[in-house]
């Protein structure tokens, strides 16, 4: 949200009680005391009845602009944003946006929108648009995906799963399973665990590995540990956060099928892990977790998936209300 | 809608003043009982004030979930569940949808959706789909159309249409006529009429006659005529229920020309029907039914259309209340 | 609106204090007092608190049928209505509409849509086709843009942000700037605007000069002047209305290069201008006015934007109560 110089700061910027930011663009804004706020919120927002959440934003609207679809996101946020009392308004799909089609340039059509809506939810395929977008408007943006770089609300929804599962943060030893090279999502959780004491285990095949840059930072907060071997460290850990291997990151096609069967979690993992072990996905999976372990105790993931929408109420909630 | 073990059965599970289901998927699944009970719920649907309406569903969420597209039937359910209060969320068109080209499974999309909402509307092409989503749904699930297999709310509207119309059911005397061999609408209505002590009429021509099973169904509640001829018996009938006869079924485009053409009702009919007859179409129409028809007293298309609101509020306000 | 024999008149059709439309079709039914009504209705609506807004239309489903993509449009009709009150239910495309493609006629569309919404806002590529609807319809209809024929409540908006700015319409200087032969926006206004006393000034090449009957009309209002020449008059003027110059205008693209790069607007202006001196533009833009004026106190295109809720709330609010 572009600062305006009428604005009417907030009495207590950088209080324990207060929220930083005036957008939510990236998880490296977050400090830990905004990831608190959130996940307190949140907390609270799940528990409220609903006829008491429909009074919260009454009479205001919230815009969701999809420059590329995703349907379980828009979905979430839309919950979100009705079940807090606001009107939604937006595209799900640039095919049925005649801006760009029009010329308009980025920057217009957030010109544009941000007179109708009180706050903007825009997921783009360009990275950095929404940081574009929150310099430009003085309605604040929620970055709901910006192509590989950011999703904050999926992180602060991990975040919150994992603290409802476990009642803590601190002291868990967590697993990332999969493309760790690439994934948006686990780089930015492991970031963000590093705001508390977790040891870090990173499991994945030589060609996927997780950076350099996210093992020393994880490195700071707790133990770490890596291997290619699912197994090895099973039995130690409290969660496992699987993730997609993509065919376009191989180039030869079979050696995609060999790697992407050996993270394959099945009912085989059972006997090995702890009793309290749960697995998390940002979903869509496609063959990564058998279905045939949804049904047993570990499979956190559509739980996962349902903590998006009070994590969400708890963002689109502060954020509208905020003074400009 | 899935059963669960922790799930609150209702007390009175066949009592004269409850309905059994707790999805509506077919019209094969509809006891007589069930059938009455929505029409009664209806009317008195029709006649609430829209103050009151509103309340039944606040704070509740409903899915449409259009993988393909249908204007007609989405905007009345999406009315439907506006009316009584509800938020909507969903998609019109699968290529807003995501899910499907990221792969992911439809069961999986249905695990995703019912952590959103209370009820799943779903409208798909495949033929059994939504069976499907309700063994693996926790949340009921209201077919909208699977292919050319079911469209249970078309069939309660009609039924709905013809009770209001006469005040009764019994002793009617309807006819069918256009595309009886493979319309979808004609064959699920002419079996659910069976329920009640109807005369049934079907005029066809030979290469698109009512299959033998519905003919011998239709015998057991009533007198059956078949014919060629449109104007054999219109003099007799209560209601003639048109449908469209498509191009596609004709190898012989002249042949489709020639057939189309005998069953297209106009001002011609006008002198040979009774004053209270009434002509039913499922919509849209092609040529079937000359617009000159539309302002006489024999309409009753565009009733029948609006009847489809009180009917699906009728079935989403009993489902979404239905206990877990 | 089509008007049914048992429609209740209105008991006082032309007094001073209504409105004497039943549908919003083109700005040539506007009477000067109706301009006058909606403008007043819009200013009452602007300053009126939202809780007390959502009351006028509450139980009311508006419909918006854009049988062409046009987000700005759709988005700011759908805030109207949801402001109000009203649920809003229709489609966003051509595309996720399958009346089209089973061969629904038109007429029988805005027959469907008329027995699921109180009133229906259209836009379509097609030249009288809102015409045809409210011709069709027993509900208000609002033409949302028909092609390069009319949009109305583009023209009303014009005509409200002219008023709130400079408090009146009458003894002001107003510029048009841009493609004045083609340009919808610009012949409706300026026929518009010949209901008040008001000097206008065509500017534009030779290729793309004001037609000689809006020359003439203008002529009956105020005084008239014409020229090549973007900094002739610019000191004399209150307000610019810039517009577009279309690209397929032109065979020759390199006629098109130069003749757009004359009619810019950008810092060179400021020296020259009135202080009271605003651009006013339909939006979107493409370069015909640098963005380095959006910040400056001349640029009114964005606030004259968001006067297009308060307007359409006018519309709305007045025809969804209109008796039949």
């Amino acid at each position: 949200m572009k600062k305006k110089s009428k604005r009417i700061k907030s009495k207590k910027p950088e209080s324990k009680t207060s929220f930083s930011l005036t957008d939510v663009i990236s998880m490296q804004d977050f400090s830990k005391h905004d990831i608190e706020f959130i996940l307190e919120k949140a907390s609270i927002l799940e528990l409220m009845h609903s006829s008491k959440k429909k009074t919260i934003l009454f009479g205001k609207t919230v815009a969701t602009l999809f420059f590329e679809p995703s349907t379980r996101t828009r979905l979430s946020f839309e919950k979100a944003a009705q079940d807090l009392g606001a009107e939604v308004i937006g595209f799900a799909d640039p095919n049925t946006s005649s801006s760009g089609s029009k010329g308009e340039s980025f920057s217009d059509t957030i010109k544009v929108v941000e007179r109708y809506a009180d706050l903007i939810i825009a997921r783009t395929p360009i990275e950095g648009a929404p940081r574009r977008a929150a310099e430009i408007s003085s309605k604040p943006i929620i970055n709901a995906g910006d192509g590989s770089n950011q999703h904050p609300t999926q992180t602060l929804l991990d975040l919150y799963t994992i603290k409802k599962t476990f009642g803590k943060i601190d002291g868990l030893k967590i697993g990332f399973s999969g493309d760790l090279k690439y994934g948006r999502t686990v780089h930015s959780l492991s970031k963000a665990l590093s705001h508390y004491k977790v040891d870090q285990y990173f499991i994945a095949p030589k060609e996927l590995e997780m950076p350099q840059y996210y093992v020393e930072n994880a490195k700071k907060s707790g133990k770490v540990k890596l291997t290619e071997d699912l197994y090895k460290y099973l039995g130690e850990l409290d969660i496992l956060y699987a993730t997609r291997i993509q065919k376009e990151r191989f180039p030869d096609p079979i050696e995609y099928q060999r790697i992407k069967n050996v993270y394959i979690l099945d009912s085989k993992i059972l006997s090995k892990v702890k009793k309290t072990f749960k697995i998390m996905h940002p979903l869509p999976r496609v063959n990564e977790i058998d279905p045939s372990l949804d049904e047993t105790p570990h499979a956190l993931y559509f739980d996962q998936l349902s903590n998006g929408i009070p994590v969400r109420e708890a963002l689109i909630s502060i954020l509208a209300g905020v003074k400009k």
